[in-house]
């Protein structure tokens, strides 16, 4: 069924309506964008989106990431409209209220249907092509009868300014990820006035340079976008469509200015708006012919799902276990049993070797159990070992590869990752420096928002890394992640350790890990702990006072853990009582239980970090007198031995903070 | 004197001798592209470039900024054959330790003639963007007799996958900096491999539809380009220079392949390297006549800068010290009377406004009095209240307009403003919401590694925004951005703080600050203080206790603080004395000698700290056992005092945690 440009006209100008009533009745909100990109969504989801309203999870489904997340009111339209279970018209009333399917900003963790959270710009056209890789990898897995569909994006000049898109088009376009199709938003308007007052960039032509099809359209021509679609759907490549809007379509004073961006039209300019785009009716009002027509379009895909169904069942049933398995994102059974191995076989035959190299052994044993993770680096392979034995690029001509070369693109690959995981069937590990976890953040945000077990291996982790200097040397970044809500750090300081980080980040399933991981050697100090995942409570006692009750604490983690070891036994040769503690994850262990944190800290009356970082957040354990023997500055350029002593985090360094304190 | 191709080949030569043995001495480095790059070099420092090696610092210098850090070695050899002061052979055997004049990376603050530091890949690319326009602004202001230079610089293949180079081409694009020009070293490798791996961005047409001039040169023949240059330097637009190069040139073995690219050539492929490219004598040996003409063309710039001088005393005395001062980054003395005087005003006439609002009745003091000050906003002028009433926007057509459209481009505004920065004659502030520090870290990590005062107006600060929801409330920024050396963050409670959190970001001269502003009014809480700055030691006693000891010492930043006034009140009902203690900065609180701290402190046996942000670093001043108020998960969307409600930060919630705490 095609409308005809009145049927058309009466659906989008529903979209149109609520946007305006619901930004009204929030008294805050962005009409602007859903009022001008009405057209491209309707026809999107009246003639060409492969969904069924009523099973918004059906994992054959296309992908439709509103990348400009501040015209929310457009996807909470379409989800109401089309017929998503639970969203209702007293839900978009309730448009940016606490607690409602309605946020400000898309979050797919509060509303059915949404796919990813977007509003940070240029998130969600980088994480949908995530998507695509994730839909190209599994459709090789399982076959084009069982993972066959399309991701769609619609972008705002905001999404194409940032830099994350010159990541993502780039990456997009070297994988030739022809089923992705970008909308642009080209309405000329931003927050500060006419978009000319600060680019001037021929998109365009710039997506052509990237390895897109790219092509302009009148973004309220329904047949025209329609057509500009079925040719990209032909395309080798990723297509660009332009779509030249209005923002604020129908709103005859503030159309086509910022004045209609991100505020509420107010009631003179919202009741104009809808007479002149002959909408009846009160607030919230749909007549009952276009919602039935909407709802219609809604369950259309019913058909297209159950045939999928249909298909889905004559897989063997071991594939379908596998399928359903992958999806639900369960690590196999084997794991746990595999990683206690891998440590029994480690203190049997102990390993000094860099935590890197420790990740890389335990990936050896991780990725034949595993075939949904997919590993990659930001051009960083050598560095982060990262491509285990098993590995196989993942390229055009070898879609079931699982290495994935992205480039110099940190934040590219941060959200690409997140893509892969919230397709489905995929877990996704990527690989920089520690210290570039700083051009990933906001996209690591946001996989700790949304809650993805993606998991960061970031290697060179502290001024261990030596000569490359203060601008590739992490010092506050550990620090910086620990403060995020819901990201975990692991730190972990020998082979066991690292073996364990990998196991906790691979089971977790409420968001992400990173792997702060050494470049340099470090002596394999856990001798025992090879049933019970140690490293789970974040902190433990490695090696507790002898003699009596402890008079120092140390704390330390990652490399500097073999500091903290070494300094008890310089202690003990004082006749002091020094226990050590290992901290993988400090976050982790200020999250368990009172006990159990006492137990850890424990009350020697000297506590003492150890840490090649800053202090900030140490406190926690050590308190504002507790020692600190760490980072107060930017690191230095040198042989990694030598940027220690020249910092001052050595043994006799703890050892002289914990005498001067036993003594204060 | 135009070299011919044999004695160009020998001065390109000298630098591909020193780069081999520089990196196989420090054992680590890079030397594919000093000895891909060396033609490039070569022509731009003996046919175009305008310096004089004995005086790195003339104003009137053509800016080189090597944004491929990695290729070090270049840029000391550079500066050791042209004859900069104090860089001696000794110092590039040096290379890469501790101390030394040659580190890692180039380090501006460790080398002189190292106009900034390079290395996290796109950040000179970007920071070379800020010089340009510094220089149009500048010699609009002073005359092209005083200021007229170029900026040239050399990018990797790293720097244009970067995002970051998007935005800063974008922006160059735009404001057509045609002074500008870049030299890609298009060498085809990257770590991982040969770049075909990751990338198929055409370069060339992607810079076009940015607005640049583009065109490709065979990089390893000098009179094409030197030619390429002559045409860039006649062009309206930013010009980029596509040089094809063999990455290790010269090397027998190993050019042209990613094992030229990070690690030595080693003893056998770096004598064959010599060898082929006819280098004789032994390691760091440059032939007296080689080193004689380099030295030659690192004099011959001397003659402009004479002639520069006697230009520059042309100008009236008054023009001269304004200069000067200008380029000292010295603010006027007039103000702190300014200052002064406008809090005065405040008490007299108190304003309950949004410390946006506050920042901005700040800036209308301030602008007038420095002219130096360049402030702009990543498209969120109406929110990030930047613009003035003296504003005149910066334009191809309006150079002396002092304020910046940078676009959805949070990551180059940062880079760019400390290109303004370290260019010299400006103060840049840049404005976006808080939560987009993260799109800006990298940028920001280096203005604090650098020492450079820029000032980062970000507004939007806590879950006081609101509907916007979690992709928009900042929780952990303001912990991150505190986690990091240097760097100074202001969250100011009130107009008066507001006031004074400014004054000392602008007399700040070792490093940036970020003033953290809220969205929603906030009361004037301040009711003397004028003459002195109470928040330049990070914390102060607001409110003493009355009627005895303190029981309770509650410390809050910000819009928290008058929650810790409240509670203050209700705490009295209840009979409790508590004191409340402002903490506009924290980390500069904990940078004051203990016994400041411990006055600050105080020793109330509960201390609660309130702060709608992490718990995160609060632990130095409360201890493990202090009470917090504030954030332990991401924000929700609502009207802000809903969402204030919902995760139970107000002054009742104080009481409470007081009261339990009291009796514990």
């Amino acid at each position: 069924m095609t409308l005809d440009r009145a049927q058309h006209d009466k659906l989008a100008n529903a979209i149109r309506a609520l946007a305006m009533d619901g930004v009204e009745q929030a008294k805050s909100g962005h009409p602007g964008l859903p009022m001008g990109a009405a057209d491209v969504a309707t026809v999107l989801f009246t003639r060409i989106l492969k969904y069924d309203a009523a099973e918004p999870h059906w994992p054959d489904r296309d992908r439709f990431v509103l990348s400009a997340g501040h015209g929310s009111m457009l996807l909470y339209a379409l989800l109401y409209l089309t017929g998503v279970p639970g969203m209702e018209l007293a839900d978009l009333k309730k448009f940016r209220q606490i607690d409602s399917k309605t946020p400000g900003h898309p979050e797919n963790f509060m509303t059915l249907g949404v796919e990813t959270t977007t509003g940070p710009l240029g998130q969600g056209l980088a994480t949908s092509v995530g998507m695509a890789i994730a839909e190209r990898m599994l459709a090789a897995e399982f076959g084009k009868k069982t993972v066959d569909h399309h991701t769609y994006v619609l972008a705002s000049d905001g999404d194409l300014m940032e830099g994350i898109s010159q990541e993502a088009i780039a990456l997009a376009g070297h994988q030739k990820l022809n089923k992705l199709i970008v909308f642009w938003d080209d309405n000329g308007i931003s927050i500060d006035g006419p978009l000319t007052i600060s680019d001037s960039v021929d998109q365009v032509a710039r997506f052509k340079a990237c390895g897109w099809r790219s092509e302009h359209v009148d973004g309220h021509d329904p047949d025209a976008i329609e057509a500009a679609i079925r040719r990209a759907q032909k395309s080798s490549k990723p297509t660009m469509i332009a779509c030249k809007t209005v923002i604020g379509f129908g709103a005859p004073k503030k159309a086509g200015t910022s004045k209609a961006h991100g505020e509420p039209l107010g009631a003179e300019e919202l009741a104009a708006a809808k007479k002149a785009l002959g909408i009846t009716g009160g607030a919230f009002e749909i007549a009952a012919d276009v919602l039935k027509t909407w709802r219609n379009f809604g369950a259309a895909g019913a058909g297209a799902r159950k045939e999928w169904l249909a298909r889905y069942e004559t897989l063997s049933e071991r594939k379908r276990a596998e399928f359903e398995r992958r999806l639900a994102h369960k690590v196999p059974a084997k794991l746990d049993k595999a990683i206690v191995a891998h440590k029994k076989a480690l203190i049997a035959a102990p390993q000094n070797v860099a935590t890197r190299k420790a990740s890389e052994l335990a990936l050896e044993v991780i990725v034949p159990l595993m075939p949904e993770l997919v590993i990659g680096s930001a051009d960083l392979t050598p560095s982060n070992n990262t491509r285990t034995s098993h590995a196989e690029d993942f390229t055009p001509k070898t879609p079931k590869g699982r290495y994935v070369r992205y480039g110099i693109r940190e934040h590219g690959m941060a959200a690409a990752m997140n893509g892969i995981l919230l397709h489905g069937g995929f877990r996704p590990a990527g690989g920089t420096f520690l210290v570039f976890a700083d051009y990933a953040r906001p996209s690591m945000r946001l996989a700790a928002l949304m809650g993805l077990p993606v998991v960061y291996v970031m290697t060179h982790d502290s001024i261990g890394l030596g000569e490359d200097g203060p601008t590739h040397q992490p010092v506050e970044q550990i620090a910086s992640l620990r403060a995020m809500p819901k990201m975990r750090v692991f730190r972990p300081a020998d082979t066991i350790e690292t073996a364990e980080a990998w196991q906790l980040a691979l089971e977790r399933t409420d968001g992400p890990t990173v792997l702060a991981l050494s470049r340099q050697n470090l002596p394999q100090l856990r001798t025992d702990g090879t049933a019970t995942n140690r490293s789970a409570k974040g902190g433990y006692e490695l090696l507790p006072a002898e003699g009596g009750k402890a008079q120092v604490s140390l704390f330390a983690s990652g490399s500097e853990l073999e500091l903290a070891v070494a300094a008890r036994k310089l202690l003990a040769e004082k006749g002091m009582r020094a226990r050590v503690v290992s901290v993988p994850s400090l976050e982790l262990l200020l999250q368990q239980d009172e006990a159990t944190q006492a137990a850890v800290i424990g009350d020697a009356p000297v506590k003492i970090a150890i840490e090649a970082g800053v202090r900030f957040g140490w406190d926690a354990v050590i308190g504002h007198d507790g020692g600190f023997v760490g980072m107060h500055s930017f690191g230095a350029s040198g042989p990694y031995k030598e940027v220690y002593k020249h910092f001052g985090i050595t043994p006799e360094a703890v050892v002289a903070e914990a005498v001067k304190r036993h003594n204060a």
